[in-house]
């Protein structure tokens, strides 16, 4: 079937079984040839064929309302709604989004990024709907690992205690991003595995083969119910919850998903519908993958799959992730913890080598952070790292629990700064603001490999307080580095600098080599200021700039408001300082996708427009 | 007993069931007379009388270590290791904390403020204590409501995956802020209500009838531990996380507390030991208080009770909840969703009023504001209204899902600024930082209820993007304001204003009111200037500023980094204009409790130090 042609969804409902299931095929070739073309979420959306397939033909989009959970597995969706021809600019700029976008399709009512909101956001819709009394289904897509987290928690609870109805399907493929953790995740593996699960989804097949495909809405009665629940629903976290189950259903039969969905349909109540998946079905590489490996993925050759990195350069995490590893050799006190980012945050050999050190907790920043602090409050040495835009999910504890109790630890915020391709959701352009704001802390920003081992040894060393360790997506040249070398903290680093210049650039992280190489190229008598710590800032050095009559420009690639430049500013007003400082960052709004490069242009913070902003100054005679 | 003279809890462990009960009087007696006169936290206290006693009759602290979750309902614990000479002091500057804190007591190991923590925390002790090879057990003691927030189901779940054991002691009072909500809360009433509770009570007290206190040490063999669980601990949430359960226990019977704490402590793994207590317990207005009047008392007549406010001041709280009240009868589309905080938000009127458009969510601030961005995304128009300390928990929400989507809805930030007695815990300070630089939101500051009321109306008439409407705690007087008065948006008042005046003062508030008395008072030649719009700014008035060759003082109450004053002076500086600007707010730390005129005196920006300052410029001549 040519999936280009697709306008909306209406004509799967038109198709029988043996149609279903070439179409399904037709949508899982689509998926592998693009994605591995263009890259992008790759497993969960080859998991989810059937499963959107099936809602498709039950439902009616957009009268009933999909939500897919973070919204990364919602290529089926996208391709079934018409979207199948925009899949070559996937994560482009202005191209097709990797996630649920309200203004690319009626058909997508909601947007996320972040784990475990889609539970809230259609109990929000659900209860919208009745007050306003209108018909239409709301379904939420929930991942394993989403529905572990905190926010989906508190939503299923709300849930058992409502009327308006919302239909929860629980895509359960095993490992929604990495291995599931949890107690519940060893409930749900008893599911799966037991022989009453065998047993109960046999006398499922058979109760539901009673049924055709398709013109199936089953009028659920009190009675009829009890009985389905005294014959294959057993009583599990979802009924203690309040709420009805339904599973667990085979999710790459259409037979099963179908029968499960009308009669979730026909219910009047909320209901849990537990679908079993194969994260990566159709892929044999990504099938195998128990890390995560074919979640995310940059373009690979579809034959032979993705390949190991064999550059010198590594990424950043990688590289951080090393020295930690080297502490713990010589320190037994050091303990790793990852909310589900074993993988991306490179810490696959550390949990291999001090397995009882190294603590996975499953997508649950908050848990995470406060966790932390617990280990920290007992003498331990916690690195815990996150991802900048998920560490927004830990805001209260990183303040109340971290930084107000002064609990000594490294905290690694990883992809900070614009992250490309996932868009406004993942941008990690916050946190510089949201953490300066922060008593106690220490907030660091490495140039390259060695600055950054330096500051987790800084880090170790001193152990006196929450020291963060804040660094970009990306790869670096790595750089062998002992562990006693330190960097002072509060000290900032002149690059080039001469006291006869006028002009200073100062600025953080990667950026720092980069401009380097701008005024050595160019020829620049420009003093360059590595801002290596955000807090505290080097006072001394602002004095000197100051005394000396010198003029600023402060480049960033971070949202402004409350960043490093608004800070210079504020300590140079507050001191009475006036000071001649330009600015470069990002102005008030959120950034949308696109490889970095497009979009440092697009928000004008590129290396050139650095470059006219200071030949502008020179040619108006202000420098 | 003279509670004055425990210096540590060892000497409870020699007591009979009979000096047990009257040790249980006299601390109740203690609590409703000494809480009665300072204010503080009441009916969770009393409540929690015989269980803290049945702990430190148990187990042994600080070797066993006591994480009180939250840690407000910490005060018998307080006064049983050393603590009752100092309950005159509760809340106050440098007193007793209400709280528990680590600096008071090596038997305080753990500090929170905020729900949900203890569970987190504890984990990570025990797991520290278990790499380490030590003894001594972890119990956390945490409210119905607070087991029902989301960072708690992480917890639990995560617990249930680990080897490490921890003591989960549900504090099971039904009602723990005011009325619980969530399916969860429907299990629990079952479980207490149900024949099959009440049979298995009988069973499981005649059960422990075989104990006699203070001798026991349960050795758990697995038979035992199967025969106690065939017998009467029922299948339910927590062995879904995988942990063990006794219960439910009467939490006012010593027998029965000591009795299954033994238990617990001789079992090898985690358990939840669920106990039910009555809030309240002792003082009768209290146990009948279903609305949380109770939970936080402020100074109160022993005989008669709390009375109801007859003065004419209005809380901020009630005031804006009124006019949101007026619009609801007007808009059938205006709803309100409140994170367990009905009372103290003052929605009980409008709870009452519309049944079915007003939503308490229990404590869970995420579940909440994305709850609130579904109605909103749906076409409703959500009123939501925390704490701005509590507000931090939901930062993401708050951003990806209100402000990146650009969803039209009214946020009320309820006790911005310092708070006083509760501390640094619940001092609503980081708020105007963090908001601050979230774009697509107006942030709004009234200086009365005028205002206030003005503003509400205002996000209700144009209802195109995010208002945050910022008020703080106490009262003002209530001003009637029909529903078509607004606030052009982003635009100061010059309160006090004439162009010859070389000092402005700009502030937002309740200061601006304080500050025109000052002004007022003295005669003072000074501008005033009510910046009522942190977000936007009034550019137009800050030129003009700036135009006329004027200098600032910027006043505010709140954390320096980050809020008004700084984005002032980054505006500033952006503008290149050299501005003379001085700034009071409080230093870049954390500020202790304490009455609300003693802590602007500590942080240095009482309406005298504003005036100080005023007085220097003057005399300096730099004025």
């Amino acid at each position: 079937m040519k999936l280009y042609k697709i306008e909306n969804p209406n004509f799967i409902k038109e198709l029988n079984e043996d149609e279903l299931i070439d179409l399904a095929a037709d949508i899982r070739q689509f998926i592998i040839e693009n994605v591995s073309k263009t890259g992008g979420h790759f497993s969960s959306n080859l998991g989810i064929v059937e499963l959107t397939m099936a809602l498709h033909y039950v439902f009616d989009s957009p009268k009933d309302k999909m939500i897919f959970d973070v919204g990364h597995q919602s290529y089926v969706h996208k391709i079934l709604t018409g979207r199948a021809k925009d899949f070559d600019t996937l994560r482009q700029f202005e191209g097709l989004s990797g996630f649920q976008k309200r203004y690319e399709s009626e058909h997508d009512c909601w947007e996320a990024g972040h784990s475990s909101t889609a539970l809230s956001a259609g109990i929000g819709m659900a209860i919208a709907r009745d007050l306003n009394l209108q018909n239409g289904e709301i379904i939420c897509i929930v991942g394993d690992a989403a529905i572990m987290s905190g926010e989906s928690f508190e939503a299923l609870n709300y849930l058992g205690s409502i009327k308006s109805k919302v239909i929860v399907v629980l895509n359960d493929n095993e490992m929604s991003i990495s291995k599931n953790v949890g107690g519940l995740s060893n409930f749900f593996s008893k599911i799966r595995m037991s022989t009453r699960y065998r047993h109960a989804r046999d006398n499922y097949t058979d109760f539901l083969g009673h049924f055709k495909i398709g013109n199936i809405i089953y009028q659920t009665t009190k009675k009829i119910k009890d009985h389905v629940k005294d014959d294959f629903i057993e009583d599990n976290i979802f009924s203690e919850f309040g709420l009805d189950y339904i599973g667990p259903v085979d999710g790459h039969n259409f037979n099963d998903l179908i029968s499960a969905f009308n009669m979730a349909k026909g219910m009047n109540h909320s209901v849990v519908v537990h679908v079993h998946t194969i994260k990566g079905k159709g892929y044999p590489l990504a099938e195998k993958d128990h890390e995560g490996r074919y979640h995310g993925v940059a373009p690979f050759d579809y034959h032979e799959g993705i390949k190991n990195n064999h550059s010198e350069n590594k990424s950043w995490s990688a590289i951080i992730a090393s020295q930690v590893k080297k502490t713990m050799y010589e320190d037994d006190d050091v303990v790793v913890i990852t909310p589900a980012m074993t993988y991306g945050s490179c810490l696959k050999d550390l949990f291999k080598e001090f397995e009882n050190r190294c603590f996975d907790v499953g997508i649950a920043e908050e848990h995470a952070m406060t966790f932390a602090a617990g280990l920290s409050n007992a003498g331990k040495k916690p690195y815990i790292t996150i991802y900048s835009s998920f560490l927004q999910r830990a805001y209260d504890q990183i303040n109340h629990d971290i930084a107000r109790m002064n609990l000594p630890c490294l905290i690694g915020v990883d992809r900070g700064g614009l992250v490309g391709p996932d868009g406004d959701t993942h941008h990690g352009v916050f946190d510089i603001s949201f953490l300066s704001s922060l008593p106690n802390v220490v907030i660091m920003t490495p140039c390259n490999a060695y600055e950054a081992k330096c500051m987790v040894n800084t880090a170790f060393l001193h152990f006196d307080k929450p020291y963060i360790l804040r660094f970009p997506k990306g790869v670096i040249k790595d750089e062998e580095t002992n562990l006693q070398a330190e960097i002072k903290i509060g000290t900032w680093d002149k690059i080039i600098y001469e006291s006869s210049n006028t002009l200073n650039i100062i600025t953080y992280d990667y950026k720092v080599i980069k401009v380097k190489q701008l005024i050595e190229e160019r020829n620049l008598h420009i003093n360059l200021i590595n801002a290596r710590f955000i807090k505290p800032m080097d006072e001394t050095m602002l004095n000197q700039l100051y005394n000396n009559h010198q003029k600023i420009i402060v480049y960033e690639t971070d949202l402004m408001i409350g960043s490093l430049g608004a800070q210079i500013a504020h300590y140079y007003s507050i001191h009475k300082m006036m000071m001649d400082i330009d600015y470069l960052g990002i102005d008030d709004h959120y950034t949308p996708q696109g490889d970095l490069e497009t979009l440092l242009d697009y928000e004008h913070i590129s290396i050139d427009d650095l470059y006219q902003l200071i030949k502008e100054k020179y040619e108006k005679g202000t420098c």
